[in-house]
């Protein structure tokens, strides 16, 4: 196995103009197991850090807490192997939170929750948010999509990892960056933090991604309660829709200093058929 | 809803230095089922079109058919609601493949296979390959990877959308292009075809993908039995060690003209500590 950490140094043979073999730094990718009491609830290649948050986003963005408070969060501390100890984390409500189903199907390519096949299922299992509607500044979008990619250490290093930010839609200061290898867990990671800090849901808040607004996005979105999801590339189709049912101001192609806003639907304007 | 289809037109507004409100042509995502036999198996988030392949790929990537031969691949009939009927696969081997078992975990973060904390047991599911390692020749990668780009019809309409493709190593020559929302599904797709056409293992045969080598793209390669994985942004430290251990050629960043070569590890030189 490599060394543990964030980032690991590999031997690469660099071909171009001026080939080369050099050392290059890569992004670490592990599997955490993410319990919740008793429950193995999910297992995710994630990249080491912040694992306590992604556990708790985890549960949260899932529906998996159902307003259960997390009592405790931990390492196995069972396994006799020091390095795979920490590729297991427990989420303790007490025995407060649901049973999870046991189900045999899988959710795969980076859907989290979608054990269902039913969009209206999906759907239905969030209100809308009652807040009012969080308006597109494109200033604050600048800035924040500034701020949080030079805020975001590992991309500097490795050139190619995700991250999610949670900023102010008025001023575009960034207040919280995660990153990973994965765009749901550093979305998760975000999320997890606010929770332990007391601080869901996130009302009035803007989540910056950095790369596609898929509907898994919009919906860990929903269920943190951030008004507004601003993403460096496109949304899905279902991502729009999924936003505009539930109050959330989605917005893509936020780069250099243009940005498109999808929802809410632009008013006095017909939807032109597909 | 909104129509059925690859992509969908939507009304945005577009901020910038000239403003306006204009109908955009997003990615359209939905959630595939996809049954084995009599059991369900996974539920995606996929863009519409080459379902079967889907179906069939990921059953073959995540060993769940286990060699068992492939009879019949269909839409679900027994819905009465038609919109769904096509958000359901079933490939069915007469009962030959091994029943999958039921597990209380997901996988999550797009992370089809990983349903264990463990890395030796992903890494000891497979053998490596046996045939001739692959050698990276940088013109026919950077041919392959223009031809694969100048094929991909979705991303032409949408500037959003993974890729997946088969390309000749030798030449750059690509025999393939599937494209959807999520990476995984778009190496499943072609994955799938290859198997439907009796093509696997793709012995000899190159990869393209054009988001990031994570392990699950590396494992998902060597399950189909590809020689060379070509990524346009990086891979994980994970990716590499999978691919060194399979005897995978690995190259990432390939773009504008150069590219690296992760696997094999160059010869001669010594690891450097992370």
């Amino acid at each position: 196995m490599m060394p543990r950490g964030k980032t690991a140094t590999v031997m690469t043979t660099r071909l171009g103009d001026r080939s080369a073999v050099t050392p290059d730094r890569l992004v670490v990718e592990e599997p955490l197991e993410v319990r919740l009491d008793d429950h193995v609830v999910a297992t995710t290649m994630r990249t080491p850090g912040h694992d306590y948050e992604l556990a708790v986003g985890f549960c949260h963005t899932d529906g998996l807490l159902a307003g259960a408070p997390v009592r405790t969060v931990r390492y196995c501390a069972t396994g006799s192997a020091s390095e795979t100890a920490y590729n297991v984390v427990t989420v303790s409500t007490g025995g407060v939170a649901p049973t999870p189903e046991a189900r045999l199907q899988r959710t795969t390519s980076s859907c989290g929750i979608c054990g269902t096949a039913s969009i209206d299922n999906l759907m239905s299992r969030l209100e809308p948010l009652t807040s009012p509607p969080v308006p597109a500044e494109l200033g604050a979008l600048v800035r924040a999509s500034s701020e949080a990619r030079a805020r975001q250490e590992l991309f500097e290093e490795t050139g190619s990892i995700h991250a999610a930010a949670v900023f102010d839609p008025g001023t575009g200061a960034v207040s919280l960056v995660r990153e990973d290898i994965g765009r749901h867990n550093a979305v998760d990671k975000v999320v997890g933090r606010l929770l332990l800090d007391g601080a869901l849901p996130a009302t009035g808040l803007g989540l910056f991604v950095s790369g596609r607004a898929s509907f898994e996005m919009v919906q860990k979105a929903w269920a943190a309660g951030f008004g507004l999801v601003a993403a460096v590339s496109g949304p899905s189709a279902l991502a729009v829709e999924t936003a505009r049912v539930a109050g959330i101001t989605l917005v893509g192609f936020l780069r250099g200093s243009s940005a498109n806003v999808y929802a809410p639907e632009p008013a006095v304007m017909r939807r032109v058929a597909g």
